[in-house]
C-alpha cells in the first residue's frame, strides 16, 4: 500500500477523534452534538404526529431530514440562506442524502403515523459536515425512538440496522479515510460511502473533481470506508449504551 | 413594592444565570456562546473588507445583525426559514434591532470601509432571545474588533460604550426582571430595554399583550431594566478581562 | 422646560393638523383618509366571515393589519414591494404593531368568528405614517364594527378603549411632539408610543438614533406623548359623533 | 343602431364623468388624480437620472410603468400583492401595456438618458381601470416634462401626439362605450382601445368573454372608441390649459 | 393592393408552411408538435380528474394553458424561467390568451369536473409562437377530448367551434399575413387575432410599436387574418381526419 | 451469472436502443436529440463570450449546466417548474451532475473565457434521462466546440476524453444494466455511473432504496456499467464522424 504524509498527520485509515453528546439541547426528542475532529454537528431529531398528504391513512410513518451551516461555521463567512430566501442545490443534495440514509435503518411501517423530522446543523466546518450529521442523526433517531418506546406509543424501537457514513478521497494519489477540510479542498476524488453495520451500502457517492479514478482506486477506497464505517458504529452504539 | 412568587422561584429583580463563553467557534473573528438560564445563542462576528453600497467611498464602516433559531431550538419545531424561502417577520424585527443597538454602541468612522457582520444563532430558547443576542454580540463584536487591533487595522477598539439588553414585564400584575418562557407566556406586559453603560436609553419596546399598563408600571420598569443592564455590563467586561 | 425653534413653527407639545375623512372610498366596511400636517393615509376596515386557521372553532375573531406605501408617496421614489416580490423589514414591522394595536382596543371574543383587516396605505408621506395608520383604522375599525351591528350581526360595538399613537422626539436636544420629516430627520431619539383613551400604554418604541437618552429625557417624552394622545382621541370621537 | 338599457343609464356613445385633477400629491414631478365615474386612479410620474442597462450610453431616455390595486379598491378585498410575494398576470399583462401606450405619445430620444417612471395606482375601482390610469398618466407625464423643462434640462416637451384609453363592449348584444363594472361583468365582449389625437391606433385588445363577435360588431366597437378618444384628448388638453 | 418583398419571399397573404403532428409524445392524452416554418411548439393536452377551487361541486369543467420556451429555442439563449424563479410578464400574458381562446372553443359545462391542462412548449422560435400555440394546442385539445370520449366518460366531444390563430403586421408600410421573425423584428405593428371557424373574433390584440397605424390598415389587416385562420382551420381538420 | 426476465425483455446487460440526432434545432452551437429507448431528451450547448465572476480575468472557460423536464414528459402531468418558482432538489442535484461530469470532458484552460452553457430538456420520460443527458451533451458540447474551432476561436477542440453516462441497478435480486421506468421502479438498487472513454469514473451514485446491496452486487454492478459505457462512446463517436 502506497502512503501519503496528510496534514492531520493521520495515518490513511485513521478517522478523526470522534465524540457523541446525546441530549445537547432539551427539546428535542432526541438532540445530539457530534464532533468528527473540528467538525461539529448539531443533529436534533423531532416526533410530529402527522405525515406527508401522500401517505395519509397508509398506518406508515416518515422520516426526513432538513441541512442548514451557520453562516460562520465556515473560514469565510458564507450568506444566511434564509436571508437569501432559498436553499442552494448542495444543501438540497445533502438533506436529500440524510432522509434517505436514515429511512433505510428504520421501517417505516413500525410507528405508526408519525414523522420523525431530523434537522442537521452545522456550528462548525471542517470536512465531512454531511457523513457527520448521517451518523449523528442515526443517535438522535434512536433516541426520539426510545422516547417513544419509553411513553408507550410503540412496543420496539423499529430500527432495521444501524447506519453511519463516511468520506474516503484519493489525496496526492493515494487513498485515504475521513478528509478533513485542507485534505478535501486539495484531492482529486471524494466519495460519500453510507453503510449499514451489516457491511452493506446504503449509498456511494463518489465524484473526481480533478483526475477520474481507475477500478484499483474504487476498491481501495471502498475497503477504507468499510473499516471506517465499523468503527462509527461501535461508537454509535457506545454512545447510546447498547 | 408588591411581591410574586415566579416560576423560576427567582426574586422579580433577579436575573438568570448568565454565562458568557468566549472563542466558541474557530473561524469567526469573534464567537461568543452567552447562556442566560436555558437560553443558549452562538454570537459570531466577521470582519469583511467592504461596506455596503449606500456607503462606498465614505470613509466609515457598517455594522449589521442577522438572527436565526434552529428549528428544533424550541418546544415545537419551527419551520426552517430557509426552506421557507423567507424571514418572518419577527426574524427580521430582531435582526434590525440588534443591528441598530450594535451600531450605537461604536463609533462606525473609526475602523475604516469594513462591514462588522453578527449573527446570533439560538441553539435553545427559554425567553429573551433577543436581548441575550445583543448581549453576547456586544462582547463578539469586542473581540472581533481586538483582532482587528491585533494585526495593525486599527489603533484602538472603537467602542464608545457598552450596551446590553433585557427584557422586564408585569407578571400576574407585578413587574419583574428578565422573563423566562413560562412567565414570558403568561404575562401582561413585556419589554425590552437596551442601555449603555452609562444608563442611557439606545431603545426601548414595551406591549401590553394583554391589560395596557400604566405609568406607574412603566417608571417600576425601567428601574428594574436598569439594574439588570448595570449587572449584564458588568459580565460582559468580566468576560473580556476589562 | 428648555425650548427650541422648530422647522415647523409649532410648538414643542403641538400636534400638526389633523384631518380624518370618514367613507372615503366607497366598498369598505370602514375607509378613512386621516391626514397628518403633510402625512396622509388611506385606513380601509374590511370584514371577512372567516379566521385564520390557529381560531378555528374558537367563537372568537380576529383583527390583523397591512401597511404599504404608494412608490412615490415619498421625496424620492421608492420601489415597489409588490414588484420586488417582498415587503420589507420596516414594512413587516410597522403591520405587525397596527396589528397589535387595534387587536389591544377590541373585544375579540365579541364579534363572531370574523376578521377585521386593516389597510393602512401612505398616498403622501411627511412622518408620522405609522403612527397616522394607527389613529386611523381605529376610526375605520369602528365604523365597520358599526355596519356590522346595523345589520345586526353583533349586538354592541365591541370596543374596549380607544386607542391613538403619536410620535415624540428629542431634536436638537428638546423633547417634541408629533415629528414631521424634516424634524424626524435630524432628531436623536423617536418614540412612538401608542395609549388608550384611559392614558395607558399599549406600545412604547424608543429608538436612539444618535445620542442614547437619559431617563429625564424619556419622562418628558412620554408626558408629551400623553397629551397628543388625549387630543387625539378627542378627533377620533369628535369624527364618528360620538 | 340598436339601443339598450344601460344599469348606468347612460347612452351606448356616452362617456362617465370624467375629472382629471393636477399635483394631487405632492412628491412627484407628476401627479394626477383621475376619476372616471367611480374609478379613482392616483397617476405620478417620477423622472430619474438613470436608464435600465440595455439603454445605457445610447443617448435615450425611456418610460416604463407600474399598476397597483389597494386591497379594498375592489368590492371583495382583494390580497395585497406585496403580502404574496408576486404580482399577478393581470397586472403585469396591464402595466406593460400602460407602459408601451405611453412610450407611443413621448419621443424617446428628445429627453436625454432620464427614465420616466409612472405609477398608477388604483384607489377606488367600478370598471376601467386600466384605460383610466393610460388617460391619466398621459397627463402625469405631461406635467412632469414640464418641471423638467422649466428646470432648463429639455427645451421643448417631447411629446409626438396625446393618447388616450377607453375601452368599450359588447353589452346585451350591443356595443356601448365607457364600461364600469356592473356592464363588464355581465358583458360578452370587452375591447380597449389606444389611440392618438390624430385618430390612430396604438394598442387595440378586444377579448370574446362570452360570444364570438363579428365584424360589424367590431367595427361598430371601433366607430366608438373612437368618439370616446376624441373627447378624452380634449379633457386631458382641457386640464393641462393647452 | 400596395406590395412588398418580403424577406421569406412569400406574397403578402401567404402563410408559411404548416405541419402539425398528432401523438408526438406518448404519456399526453392529445400531444401535438406544430410547425410553422421554423417555429416549432409542442401542444400536450392532459386531463385531470379534478377542478380549481373555485369551480369545486359546480359540475363544470375548466381549462387552462401553460407556455414556455427552451432556453436555446431563440437566437441567443435564453435565461431559464424556472432557474430564475419567475415567468416574466411575456410568459404570463401568452399563456392566458391560450387559455382565454381554447376555453371560447369548447362547451365547459359539458365535461364533467375535469381540467384540461394545456402546456405549449417552444422547441425552436422564428416567429409567432403564440398564435402556433393556440393553434396548435385547439388539436391536441380535441385528441384528449377523443380520449375522453373513446373510454365513455363523456358521449360527444364538446367542441363549439374550432379556434385558430395567426399573426399580420405592417411591414414595411404593407400590411401581411403570418410575420416571421426578421419580418416581426422590422415591422411597425403586429397583431395577432384568433378567430372561429364561423369567422368571429375572439381575441385581438394589435400594437403598434413603431407608428401608429390608421382604420384602413386595421381593415386590411382583420381581412388578411380572416383569410390566414380560415385555412389554418382547414388544416387542423385535415390533420384530425374531420 | 444469475439471471431475470425484464419487463423489456432485455439480456441483463443490454442497452436500450440509443438514436443521437445532430443539429435538431437551428439556433444553438451544439443541439442533440437523444433518444434511449423512449427517453427522448433535447441537448443545446451555447457558446457564451463571458464567464461567471469567480473566473473573471483568469484567462479561462466554464462549462455549467441546466436540466428541465417538459410538464408532460413523464405519465402523469407534474407541475412546471417555472411556474411553481422553483426547481426541485432533484433537478437541481441532476444539472449540477451534468455540469460537473461535462467539465470533466473537457480542458477549462483550452478555451478562452468563455462558457459554454448545456441544457438538458427532456422531451419524454421513460427512466435513465439524467444518464442521457450527459450521454448527448457530450455531443451537443463536441459540435459547439467544433463550431468555435471552425470560426477560428480555437486552434483544437478541448476535448481531455469522451465521457458517457448510464444507469445500472438491482432488479429483483439481478444486477442489470440501463434501466427504464417499468424496472427502475421496481428496483432495489439504482446507480448512476459516469465514465471516461479510458474506463475511469468520473461519478458513481448508487441508492439502495429498498435492501442495501452488499460488496459483490457493487462489483458486478461497476462491471455491467463498464461494458455499457464502452458501447456509448462508440455511438457518441460514431455520430460524430470521428
Amino acid at each position: 500500500m502506497t502512503t501519503v504524509t496528510r496534514p492531520s498527520g493521520r495515518a490513511v485509515d485513521a478517522l478523526r477523534t470522534i465524540r457523541i453528546t446525546r441530549d445537547y439541547t432539551k427539546h428535542a426528542e432526541g438532540s445530539v452534538l457530534i464532533e468528527c475532529g473540528d467538525t461539529k454537528v448539531i443533529c436534533t431529531a423531532s416526533i410530529e404526529e402527522r405525515v406527508p398528504g401522500f401517505l395519509k391513512g397508509k398506518g406508515q410513518g416518515w422520516m426526513t431530514a432538513e441541512y442548514g451551516m451557520l453562516p460562520r461555521s465556515t473560514h469565510s463567512r458564507m450568506d444566511r440562506e434564509a436571508a437569501k430566501g432559498k436553499q442552494s442545490g448542495r444543501t438540497q443534495e445533502i438533506q436529500r442524502l440524510i432522509g434517505r440514509s436514515l429511512r433505510a435503518a428504520f421501517d417505516l411501517e413500525a410507528f405508526g403515523e408519525r414523522t420523525l423530522q431530523l434537522d442537521c446543523d452545522v456550528i462548525q466546518a471542517d470536512g465531512g459536515t454531511r457523513t457527520a450529521s448521517i451518523t449523528g442523526a442515526m443517535v438522535a433517531a434512536y433516541d426520539a425512538f426510545s422516547k417513544l418506546k419509553a411513553r408507550g406509543a410503540i412496543e420496539t424501537i423499529p430500527v432495521k440496522h444501524f447506519v453511519a457514513a463516511i468520506s474516503v478521497g484519493v489525496y496526492k494519489g493515494v487513498p485515504v479515510l475521513d478528509l478533513d477540510y485542507v485534505e478535501d479542498s486539495d484531492c482529486d476524488t471524494d466519495m460519500n460511502v453510507i453503510m449499514t453495520d451489516a457491511g452493506s451500502f446504503v449509498e456511494v457517492q463518489g465524484t473526481a473533481e480533478g483526475a477520474a479514478f481507475d477500478r484499483v482506486a474504487m476498491n481501495r477506497l471502498l475497503d477504507l470506508a468499510e473499516g471506517g464505517i465499523r468503527d462509527l458504529v461501535k461508537l454509535q452504539k457506545q454512545a447510546l449504551g447498547l
